[in-house]
């Protein structure tokens, strides 16, 4: 068996009005099957790194619609426990220039949030995993979550199976203080966390020089975050611009030692869901091959880059294009 | 102000899979806005009624499109109160030959089944209001629903405004003696009771002559109704077929002394739902305006039958064409 | 140059709701251009024969789209004249069961209804002409119509070319009385005339027995049609059924001297507008071949068969697939 | 009942290609339904102030869907007269880049076109009304158009109702000295005027400083506007770009003693249509709540802004949002 | 591991116009992708029979599309070879009434089709299977495809893996002469044979009584293929019908001793293509899970028919639906 | 007879991914037809300059449907020759940002490629032209398609009809040395050629002054290109940009004694395939017309970029908005 990235957390029917309409004009809406996890285990697998995602979704079509979404792109799905009510949903439309994309959940007593520890057999679950994965998202649907991750990553722990945790803070889902108590019990011990200045400061306390997020205050917030939870490594991006299709963005890692920083990439975009994921995806696939920290965040925010180019929450890109994107590539002559 | 309709429920979103999809493969849905009452309002308006819809929905871009819907149809939404959680949603997809549909129902949690008594004050709600009508659903929503309807009642009752009752048992939202416990204690006082002779015998123990229902076990069954809870009058529809796109339909209507049944409609059916609802709202309408029971049944039914050939739960047909195919037109030459 | 048939009307844009949706809840419309004439010059050149059409349309995108559309099928378009101030429009909605299609129309003021004399000079347009066709919508459009029919047929006759008219009679553009008026100035010397027993009554005069129309009504009064107008042959077709998207139809050819009937075809309808122009395409299309008049009425009605199962009131199938039906094939095994 | 602006004009079905198709390469159209004062209508709805619409419709299924579009986003219709021959349709193509959008109308022979005075009893429908408005479209559909207008305006001013007008000067309706004559009597006692330096000159004589339209140029010209007609404020916007998908606009607003102006937009533009319609929209709602001069014109702008980034002629944003940018947020990180 | 079924043959794109469109009218295509071996894989998953397909496809996007439409339900894809130049192509357009569906093929020097032996290590590719299945189709491919076939019969005869063979002829592949001789080399030992009347003598020159197929024909000439060919079963199904929506359709299976029949379906036709791949993934599925000849034949026209009524080549209905109908039950109301 | 241009190549089906898709994730393709030639033919047309197409397309649906594709738009179509396996076709999705488009060629064994000198009779094929033109892409097919380009011009060079020859290298179809033999027997005589600094090098040993291609580095090479084959002109775009959904792009034209450069244009890119084509069709509609080489290079310019406003590989735009454009307008307000 081949070693697998494992991540963990909920999948959700979206909803996406057509073009530039809005939710409440919509006559139709497109659907897909994403969440950040499944996202991620969806983006390896198009990277090329064999991945499987654990989740627990409904006994009914809609249920077995998100698992068949997983397996087109060949994310395996032998881990996903089914019962419970419902499929959560979300309702994403597309920003445009000074008006923002707007997200309206309806997640709330999914399957995912209401299941209990006993529906997942981490033992089993972990065998030939190569790679754990989460985001806060995760815990923060409430009801059991925050425990079935700590077994997971004491699971992980004692196999001696890295785990990744994207902070991932939503103020919708849960409050700053709340968050901060439970992901650290979850961090320590992490090889690597996806944390951005701001959420250091609101979850953890961990203040950084002020004014706008930078690449200096980031290495130092970064560096403390290790320090305080025995953190491996520290990821996140930084963004700028004033237009929802358009935005500089680049990527920044520290890892455990100094802070590598991508090229600023100029980020047009198709679809804004998913670009962390897809950050994320590149960074754990780039590192899971070996290749330098340097090398890993370039790959990565160029993964992120051609991923807002896309339509819906996955990549849809592979490796051979995110490389030579990271390589220097770019810039859209029709290939013929 | 003109005297109104005032119709008491649910609304939910409904999506469809295009075409003859199934839920599981669907990569879209159309999206429209329904529920037995909310129909049976915009049915009203169709025929030229005017009616309100008394209901709650969430405060977000999802509660305000249900809210449109009704009002494109010119439907009266000032006792449409905000707040709660979530818009039920349904997923229905079309059935064909030996293929049933199929409703998905994703409802739980709504704003309107989590709505308390203080939501309604039913004194201004029915100012104004020639006829009251909701359906078995909306107190199968369970919290306080049943609680609310015995309020609506109560209050229609006092200004002497007449009641309709749509049983409209759904196997998937209550017991057969949980439904008839509730609405034996909403039945009585009843001007017009929708039932079929399967209901009055789980839920109100009627039992009726054996075999497949008649006009004959009917006419019987809902005598003793009437009897029962001093009801009104009752109405129901016989149907047969074995293909999911054609069926035949009759109407029937107990005035409290006799059976009137309607001519039999070859039905071709493009959307199946809103079919009993239209057959409510045609009774309604023609009872309204003083018709004859004979004139109404016939009426009633050649409203469901046009229904059924329109997309979307609604009625999507004059008054005009209605009385047309009463009057024994139909065939389908093309008007021009 | 080859001889080429040459029709004379209107071409409109023909708007559709999607599937079963009626015109008043349409998100959008399918578009496209048609009209009798127009339809009948496509389906002439979909069965192999040369054909161009004659029309006045406006100077702007819509005018073009209706002169490409046509282009698209090979009509010849060097007689369409540019001006006026808009195009016809129609909306056309389907029918299903009991509910008839509908077709509300938005034509008057259009470029060919204000059209004058002096827009066509016959003479260069009958050049190389073999046939001319045109229906009785033409002068029904009203201003100068009736006179530039009147220039055409004269044209026509004068040259030896055969001319067939479609009475094609529409309630919602002209008076009967008024019909008859101008089409009996018409009609004089038509090779052919498209005319069925209710309309040589209420037009013409021409009483056929009583009760439902029938094969030998129709023998009866053609032949006093032929004899009435110095008429070569009269064709119509029988139509029986009660549901939108079902009929039985026949085709009947007076040629003169005797009746010819075709076989009864059931006719599955998707497409019910342009069914009676594929006809007439039929039978213009072997007439011209040299075609026997009973092969030449059982080709006809193939052909109005299959036009009924596309969608658009153009044919759409060619001359081997109306062939192989009304030599006997048909019912559907998929071929490959 | 509440006091409501009452807008009067027009109301046409809008037909759209799909995407960045030209009209001439069409095989379907969005249908919409809109034209300057309906839009006004809707999105004062939409900003959450009350508002009805007068028009004339035809009594067809086009007519019918033109007046749930208004209700649909809770315009009152009940001032909607029933008659006439048709709905006016334009046809509408997205720009992009060097290619400007462009509009093709056919809209002559409209019911509303052909209205006579005694359609409209403006003591009723003027009943409650807080604000009247319309555009300088309105009287250039010709008939008896203006003289209605004058009626309105005369109505309006015995009640003390603020009337605004819209200038919107469109070549292809009338010349402008027949513009500035009929504008001339229905502009005295406004309220509010649009009005660019450009209309000021050819319609009114009102030159300004030459070269590009400027702030200066405006006041200077509006104060001249203001004392020749007795106008309380003139109002427009500044546009420049050279992109169709991409505008920087200002708002400016002459109170009738100094001029203000609104920050300047970086306006992305996804439908173009109706921004004009929306800046009115905001101006009126907020002077209606009585908010000063320069918030007014920032409001008005913010809302101009945001309409551009819909889909179709109406806003779709609400007064939130509205607020939201014009207090200076913006920028599009998705809100989640 | 689990003990799979292993199909083998090709896999297309599969383009189909929208609606009743015809392929030289439409404007787009819906896309999906299969062939008969496929289809049989992914029929077994949605029957919840593990299955995994053998082929080859070209490493493109397209090829890609085909792997990722068959993991999408689950379907195994470890055996497929990644090569070749083109994926095949068919376009398929819907049949109604009297007009077929139609089907071209562009499936020429496919990866497929130009498969060579080497690329198919049979050992490796039968680990674990519980069945082999292909059609007729595969070695009608061409080039080196007989001997593949000849290899995987082997090899699954070696390990005492049952072989299943549809005879599937297509006129447009091969000629009968032809498919005889390199289908007497492939059927000898196969478990189950798919194979008609009409097969049976030209192909193999098994003469059955004449007249239309019948149960008695084929149970005669199934007994002599048996004895010819040393074959465990035959099986086909019986059609009529003369619309190209409707079907009667029912199952035979000729058990090596006696004929089993099952019910006559009334089937309604969506999507003809893929209807005889069900029979065939629910005669195996049924055989394997041990259920009598007489269940299987039931089990399979069922299958056979909800396959009809679904858009697309592959089932979409699941075991218990397919039994509820073997059961008897069936007739379309909704379930809700 | 018309004057008109001659174009020859290969004519394909063109399948597009819906807005941003990937091919991979497509549920649905755009169906067009295009190909070089093709589009040169349908942009003469569009600019009114009468063209005709010769080529080979296969005698089914989508041959036919190819033809159609070129008689909508007024291509002459009685040089299509019939026969042959299969249309070629290409997959083309679009690119966005960083990600460029990307073309998937299946058009290996089309009947164009499979074309012999014998199913063009260039004598008849060129009665009445006024030009020749044909892009390297035809002799790229392979095959006989070299010889058949070379018959093709000795026939022109007879008859003194002009001709240009589009070097279009594509490196997928052929190697640069091939395509240089190829093209150097085609290329003498001709009077225009279409040929940029790059491939001048790498086919033709003409290399340029190094860097980025610049205008006297065009100028110098089309020099000597002019001199090496008695080339009469020789024109080519130069494109800047790093999106994929923006260019700049400026025409250059060396007339055989100086080079003319046109503005520089900021090209919006709603489809980039057919760019090249319009800028041909661009400059020989306006050499044809006799204007002079300042004005052809300006026209064919704002032709491109006009272009790539457009969804397809045709034009879309008239001559008239072309000329505008090259006159200096542009900029995007509605026009209306």
């Amino acid at each position: 068996m081949r070693a697998e990235v494992v991540t963990f957390g909920e999948i959700m029917l979206r909803l996406c009005p057509e073009g530039y309409e809005r939710i409440v004009q919509a006559q139709s809406f497109g659907a897909t099957y994403a969440g950040s996890e499944a996202s991620v285990a969806v983006d390896l697998c198009c990277l090329g790194v064999p991945a499987r995602f654990v989740s627990k979704v409904p006994c009914n079509p809609v249920g077995q619609a998100a698992v068949n979404a997983l397996r087109r792109y060949g994310v395996g799905t032998q881990g996903m426990v089914r019962g419970g009510e419902r499929l959560g949903i979300y309702f994403a439309e597309r920003g445009m220039g000074m008006r923002a994309g707007q997200v309206v959940y309806d997640r709330a007593n999914s399957a995912m949030a209401q299941a209990s520890p006993a529906d997942f057999d981490w033992d089993s679950l972990l065998d030939g995993a190569a790679w754990l994965h989460f985001s806060g998202i995760t815990p923060a649907l409430g009801g059991q979550t925050p425990r079935i991750c700590e077994d997971a990553c004491r699971a992980a722990h004692a196999r001696g199976i890295p785990v990744s945790i994207d902070v991932n803070f939503r103020r919708k889902l849960w409050e700053p203080q709340r968050a901060g108590e439970v992901l650290s019990r979850l961090l320590p011990g992490a090889r690597l966390v996806f944390c951005g200045t701001q959420e250091m400061e609101e979850l953890f306390g961990i203040a950084c020089e002020e004014g706008a997020p930078s690449e200096r205050a980031f290495a130092e917030g970064a560096a403390r975050l290790c320090k305080k939870f025995g953190v491996g490594a520290v990821a996140t991006t930084l963004r700028e611009g004033s237009r929802a299709q358009e935005n500089m963005l680049a990527g920044l890692l520290f890892d455990g030692a100094q802070c590598h920083v991508s090229r600023e990439y100029d980020v047009c975009i198709v679809d804004r869901l998913g670009g962390g994921d897809a950050y994320a995806a590149g960074l754990i696939c780039s590192l899971l091959k070996g290749e330098t920290p340097a090398r890993a965040v370039e790959f990565a925010a160029a993964a992120a880059c051609l991923k807002h180019t896309c339509d819906g929450d996955f990549m849809q890109v592979t490796a051979q294009e995110v490389a030579a994107l990271a390589d220097g590539a770019g810039g859209g002559r029709v290939r013929r």
